[in-house]
């Protein structure tokens, strides 16, 4: 069975509950290592009112502090942090297979004086890697080729080798064999009326892309606002809002975050702390699930 | 009871097919007069097989052509731009309360020497008004700020005082009291680090929007993709496919295209010709049928 390093996310929000109320379904498909050390598990489980299963195996990550349910607090930013740096370090070492984290506070993280924004910085400093993002859930996946930048910053984005580079990055991390790529523009441009990007880069990077991996793996520019009708399928968008609008409208509770294009595979469920009901025992733990699955069903 | 004329579309498309088939429940509801002359109305009818109802009431448009089912074709262009002109003149003239349009095909229409690309710059040139427009159903609205302009054009259009004039005119249209605005920029800016459209030109629109209203009809800017997660609402979207890959890839087959603004009411199925399904029996009515029942449930 593989391994999975589990991050437990900060402590004052929902993570630490999910991983207790799905362990007795994650355990029968993987093998998963909790970041945490006993002392601050007790507190939590108390908390929550719930035993400590006998087998909830972990990896001792070192503190000791009060948990405050919806708290943004320093100690427990700095602890999610920890937990998710010895993950790293598990899967670096080769001791797991993969990780999965649970969520994380920016804000924590910030008054704990972390300069990162979140997980996917901390993982392209370390490997020195342009990780890929892709959200998701198994009828419908979205990688996206630009990310956190001004809508206006997106079309310069848009050029041949980078999307070459891209595509390539892609296949060779997921082995999906049919991947749909979105135009930039309404209509994906409408024969060249509405913009020209698909003319001049997105196509021919489909092309040559193809050629090189001799096989037909991308195919499009597909028009944006149909592409995602048939509700499934493996998509490259060119924004951000142009893949998560129609994805997270579709299957915002099932999806999950994975990191792709790195030296380790890591998925993440795809929602933050929930510190408006942590500790009240009604966190959903679907996208939890699906985020161990992939791991189960793709080798990085 | 609400006249409603229809224009019948191409008549090698599967308008005529929907208007005959949901003729029964369409009636019930409105009463619709149908631009086609008996002749054309005759053909189609045998082609599909079906009786005409006696209560089918037609408003004569001139014409006569063979029906090649699928086909590209001058005359049905010609014809299909008529019976528009007619359901127009129709409600220019208070004959009818609104008018529904049934799909042209728009290659048809270039062949036909016909200058314009669809029904909505006809609206826009005959009344000379912005036409606002408007896709859903009845759980979501979706009105587009932006429309067919290439994506690199779209961040310079968000203007404030252009905003408030849209906004208003989409108050004064529909009567809608709780309006989502969905911000530009990923996470709606992120307070300014992803982009400051929303805090220059959106946020300052709602609030002036509302003031004058004196009521709280706009809100947000909205991160837009988060906005669409409970499937409903009635959202104003600043670019084409932000708003309408969401609609569509939730609710495709019943959403209806509305046409705002003007002096006359105009609504219309959200789908083409279908030339591919053209006269085989298998069309579905949803979206026409959905087309109705806003004219219906909303005056001009």
């Amino acid at each position: 069975m593989q391994k999975v390093a589990i991050s437990i996310g900060d402590l004052n929000g929902v993570g630490i509950e999910i991983a207790l109320k799905a362990h007795e379904k994650i355990k029968k498909i993987v093998n998963p290592i909790y970041c945490i050390n006993k002392k601050m598990l007790k507190k939590a489980a108390k908390l929550l009112n719930t035993e400590i299963p006998d087998d909830f195996e972990i990896f001792e990550v070192e503190g000791d502090f009060e948990i405050n349910p919806g708290k943004i607090d320093e100690k427990a930013g700095k602890y999610s942090f920890y937990s998710f740096i010895s993950a790293i370090n598990l899967a670096k070492e080769k001791k797991v297979d993969a990780i999965c984290t649970l969520p994380i506070n920016k804000e924590s993280w910030s008054k704990a004086g972390i300069k990162y924004k979140g997980h996917t910085e901390v993982l392209r400093d370390i490997f020195k890697k342009e990780a890929i993002m892709m959200l998701g859930c198994e009828k419908m996946y979205v990688a996206l080729f630009t990310e956190h930048i001004p809508l206006k910053e997106v079309p310069k984005k848009i050029k041949k080798e980078k999307l070459i580079q891209f595509f390539s990055d892609f296949y060779r991390s997921t082995g999906f064999e049919k991947v749909g790529v979105l135009g930039l523009n309404p209509h994906a441009g409408d024969g060249g009326v509405l913009g020209d990007e698909e003319i001049k880069e997105i196509l021919p990077a489909i092309i040559e892309t193809n050629e090189m991996l001799n096989k037909e793996i991308f195919y499009g520019p597909l028009v944006p606002d149909i592409a995602f009708t048939a509700k499934k399928g493996v998509f490259i968008a060119m924004y951000h809002d142009q893949g998560l609008a129609p994805l997270k409208a579709l299957y915002f509770d099932e999806s999950i975050n994975v990191s792709l294009n790195l030296p380790i595979l890591r998925t993440s469920v795809d929602h933050g702390t929930a510190f408006d009901i942590a500790y009240k025992g009604i966190a959903k733990t679907k996208s939890y699930e699906n985020a161990i699955k992939y791991i189960l069903n793709h080798k990085n």
